[in-house]
């Protein structure tokens, strides 16, 4: 294999202007089971597939809370994610405080994105290897963003990380347009639905899945797992594969998402943006 | 052999997105001698296998108490272990101070990871090199946690690590339903076939185990030699090789295991969670 | 290949007087969506084409607003970007607050040149990986300057950054004579007729592309859709493919943009200038 | 020889979770000439053989008081025992300073652990190249501790480490059920027996050996030449090669120890444990 | 190629006693745009080759007013250049405020090799890849130094740094020694002909040049292009191609310069002196 | 020549657990001058071979007063010497300013050997490369300290480092056991004898040595030329070659050194001891 | 080519006891032009031959007035050479100040030996590359000493560094007996004779020299051009190829300096000296 000089140090750009340190922390981000998010006007809703190490254990947390109005999904370094939701909860804590009022979601975002961007230019460090989609309500409505190891954030209206978010992506692409004046438990079925897209033959129950939801007058929470499985048993009793009508009316004026397989490398994160 | 050029730093990504350096350390745990825990809804025990270095020697010793309703089992580098205790301990003792209540055990597992995160990403440390099983008793109930050298954390009923933990984590899973109930003799039982099971062809006595508990109304010690004989005794006086009759009932509403052999890499101590 | 011991450290010279790392990070600005900047006596038009990372997100913001008299538009790594633009409206903020009056453009340029030169001079840091277009207003009139990677700057009367910016510069270049006494109208023409140039067989539309306007009584801000479309199609029905009676008056007192296929090397970032 | 690209660097692990560097520290203690401990309930014997440099020279002082009731012998690299056992003698006066009781045994020895494990950790240091056997006494009674450069400790009956300890383990294995009881007399005499052990076909006299005693009512210090040649001959009259009753004693509840030739690693030091 | 092990690392001497790092950041004088200066008893001028990246920049600045009685022309890296230049205008205004007195040019050119210097010798740092002409008058006269990336300083009559300098240096060498009581007129005349030989086959304009002046009664300034373009007019008029007579004379009590061709390393750059 | 991976950093550790590098500093011990020491219970005698670097010059100074009380003579780097001479000079003056009486010499002698020990476990260090005979008399007698580089020291009677210092040390073992009651005047006969071993094949001249000596009522002084040339005829006049009854004496209760040849690592400085 | 391991950094000792970096930097005296110094009971001249990069410009300076009593000759890198320098004129007006006398020569020449010596110790830094004749006159008399990139220095009655500097040592060995009482004018005289030597064929002018004087009753200060020529004239006159009667006389007393060519490695600059 030809050995490639410039991907060992994050500080070091290759002579095509590529930091490819930063893009493998960004396939960190493919490796962690997945996250998706999605929201209406005025509800965000995180969930993740639950990947527990073992029978005897208790699934790895990989949904948050930050604050009342804000909460955070991970896909990546499960420890990397813990302290950077740990520094945002902080960084709430600090500004009601100060403010007497809680941090507007998009300042978060900017925090969080800047602390992940100073790991991208110093020799010491590395940079984060963990996704984060952050979900949030605040005076200018529900946010979805997506924090990037890069240091880079993107408002989503729905967006999946993570192994096997393709499926899912693919399923909010067709959807998501309704999203924006659906009901909570519009979007909680759509949740459920995207979700079940990353499972590869596995079924969906309450146990392999964490649900989230805050919005207005409903502060960040997980839903229980008897709420969970209820909402299953009531999709999946009303025997809908996919709500197959939407794609088509979706369609109607937006090219379908065509060819995944021939973006695979887009597959799960974001490509570094530049 | 291929020269690997991603895993020397530990700040260096492999282009599939993982830190080697932290996956190294974690083989440290495996190396180290079995230690087990396990909990019902009032106790936890931790158990660990004894191997002195010469006859001269006491013991190693694998089990710390952190505080009256925390105590700690680790398998891997014990100074590094050690190292970590006390700094739980030190935890304990500012929370103690400041709130006048004992810290939570959960509180004090996060904070354990975070210090152990710090570790992977810094150019100028190395990861710790120990797997910590940390047993406590707060106002939320009885508590196991497993820290990882990789900074993730997770709660378990039961687990076990270090050398030949795939035998007690087998012996575990077929038991683990019926401990939330478990009176502490029938916990402490568990542990000690859980723990024999680790050992290759060795008799299992008061010599070459410590047992330890904390519980309602027990802070936490480690037993004496005596107690623990006398609890060997008396189990193996019952003639039970293992308690048949429980797997069945297991297996019941739960898949057993299903081919140890197929997953060696998971052997003895969880696999960097991404 | 051959193997380049020059190129790995941004504090090592090459035989032939160079900085490689430098050079490398100016690539980055090439591998980034277009930017473009003119400005007339009055006003200055900085806009930039949108690429969504999919459909489910909004583009990624690559035009910012500094001081009401001052905006920025970036093409690169849009983290070191957003990074040094926070960094820009630091400055005006400290410079109000002492001398109660606005930061002069070239002031606030000149600040980030310095900060972008001490990346190329220290071993632990990397050069950052951002082109900058900084478009102002002050006593001395209207500005537009791009700020590079190795710490120069420049100050141009038109200049388009990023990828596919050299269709642009050739538009530019063709008209920028008449820019100076162009009124607003004219030059947001000028800004979307070269836009459309850097868009590679894909159509100018409201939604992939931003514009932001600055001038004399007009602070700065970015153009809402609406007007951005109306634009659009004002200009287009006027079925204008490009202004072609400008090129000739130009050439009239300017050689010609001559041989552009003879310096591919200069496309889309400013050499690294010595 | 195929190189090794993990064993240069303290803080890098090896694939198999080793830290070489650590290991090769260890085997400084090995080459360093032998020091032994014993103890019984009331006295802690520390004794090791002189190397003098030349016979101009005075021998390498390798037996330290550390305070009246804490001293230490070491083996391997005579400048980094100095050094650590300054350490323990400031932390004892501190100690002392503090609560005007002379400071515990095992809380020093962790301190000192402490102290060796840092220099495991980070990348600017090297790991001690020192064994230390460190004897004391204090209100829980007499110890002896062997604290080796991983940052690890034990506690033993009786140690020997060095060139050629083996010979001197396997006699102190031979004997050590019978140190709790001895008297300071009977102590010496095996520590002497033991120290003619490592002397590979040289004569044991008060030139070539140090002798040091702790214990009830007698401050920690060095015997005086003429005592210890004093010794020697007391017990050489008694033609004794070694006292052969007591190991078939031994050998009655304990398994002598075997086949020390398959073991030859754990010659001189404590292998790194884990 | 054979890979020189000496010239990576700005602290590695070479084993013939050279620091091939320095020698490096001297070429990159050589490939800056050329800068002259010359001076007579009242008056100096700096003078160079303006470089235009595009048709819609202004040019690099490359001449830089530090103080009214001092300025600076600059060949290689501008942002070197310039950070430079700001320290040189912070040191006077600091100066002017301590002495109530203008900053002796030579001291000031001291303090800025001495700035140099330092970045021979750390190797976090590299040494800076700018020449700088100082052009100043104190109460000593007229002065006129080469600053060098090496750290040296030298006072010259009259100099030519950058590329292409060798012709221009050949053209002063035969018109020095008129220099010291030349006119005003007359040193802008010689500047402007020292120019015209830098530039290869391109007509001398006052476009593609910048000529600056400090002298008695006439504080540090840049002539404006009517200025310029009148002189060059004023002396084109006169048809001398070169004052053919002034080698004559020099010649007649020095040695022509002989053999430009032999000495090509020299060109461009003085030679790191030692 | 195959390449010693453990030898270039001083913080590394061999696989046999040595530091090469801190046995390097120890050859360059071994490539100075040579020095001797010798000490009766009153005096310390010290004395060099002078080399001079040209007629030009004076000798290198080698012999250092560090207070009233205690002198040095170096082998080695002489730079290095010097600095860690003017540290003990400053740590007697310390001493006596605060305790108002001598520093005693074997607490000089360990401050000494713990600043050397620092240089071999710090990565950005090297070790000191020179050996120090320290002589002294406190209220203890008179001492004769060697200091290495590996942070070790030895007390002597007789010793003598640096280049053919072996020659020196076998007269010095034959003669030694007559040192202790020796008189001034015969210690100092001895120190010249010493000496001349050291030189091949040259004279012994008051040019080419230089002698200091301490003692009871007797500062550290260096001898005058005229004085150690008195000396030098004087007991050459006695025509004696070596006091060749000596010799025997000392062997009737010692063994004489043996096959020096055996032992020529050896040589010049103690081995790194460990 | 043989890749040398042991000499790219200052650190690292070779498995002969030799630093590398240190006596490459040391060739860098070597390449410098020419120095020498002399001196008699009452004067000290310091004399060099000056090579101007070009016409244009004055020589480099290589003598620099240190204080009214010291001054310094440099060979090598001039720029090191004036950092350490002022670093002499601060610690002389420091000492000035604190103690209202001149600073005695041979303690300044100690500082900066132990600032040279900090060089040869630290990772991150280089050693000087310059060697420094340092000439001076306080109340112990007139002095030269040669200070080394090693951190080492010599006191000499006359020397001389630089290229071709071993021709004036030479006739510096034949003359150097009459130094001591010479008259001042008669040392100049020798002073200039010398300098001849190290030119190449090229006549001795007062253009190519410099030459600096202190003496009792004489600060130090540089001749003026006219005062060199008409002493070059004067003694020119003489027709005195160099004082043949002097080198017999030398000869009478002191062996001829024997074979220069044999010791080619010692021409220009002392060996490291250990």
């Amino acid at each position: 294999m030809f050995r490639n000089q410039y991907d060992t140090d994050v500080t070091t750009w290759s002579p095509a202007g590529r930091l490819f340190q930063v893009e493998y922390a960004m396939e960190a981000v493919k490796q962690g089971s997945a996250a998706i998010g999605l929201r209406s006007k005025t509800h965000v809703i995180l969930a993740c597939v639950n990947k527990a190490n073992s029978e005897l254990s208790s699934h790895q947390k990989k949904i948050f809370k930050v604050d009342d109005h804000i909460g955070v999904a991970i896909a990546g370094l499960t420890a990397d994610g813990r302290v950077l939701s740990r520094y945002m909860r902080t960084e709430c804590i600090n500004y009601a405080y100060s403010y007497e009022s809680p941090l507007p979601v998009g300042r978060l975002v900017v925090q969080l994105a800047d602390k992940a961007q100073v790991c991208t230019q110093r020799s010491w460090k590395r940079p984060y290897g963990v996704g984060l989609l952050v979900g949030g309500l605040d005076e200018s409505g529900a946010h979805l963003y997506y924090n990037c190891p890069s240091g880079n954030y993107f408002e989503y209206q729905a967006f999946a990380i993570g192994s096997r978010s393709q499926a899912a992506k693919t399923y909010l692409e067709r959807r998501f347009e309704t999203f924006m004046d659906s009901s909570r438990e519009s979007l909680l079925k759509d949740a459920l639905f995207a979700l079940r897209e990353t499972l590869q033959g596995e079924k969906l129950t309450s146990s392999n899945c964490t649900v989230a939801v805050v919005g207005v007058g409903e502060a960040f929470h997980t839903l229980d797992k008897e709420t969970i499985q209820a909402l299953i048993n009531e999709f999946e009793i009303a025997g809908e594969e996919a709500p197959a009508e939407v794609p088509d009316q979706a369609a109607s004026d937006e090219p379908a998402a065509p060819e995944e397989g021939a973006a695979p490398a887009a597959e799960g994160a974001a490509p570094m943006d530049i």
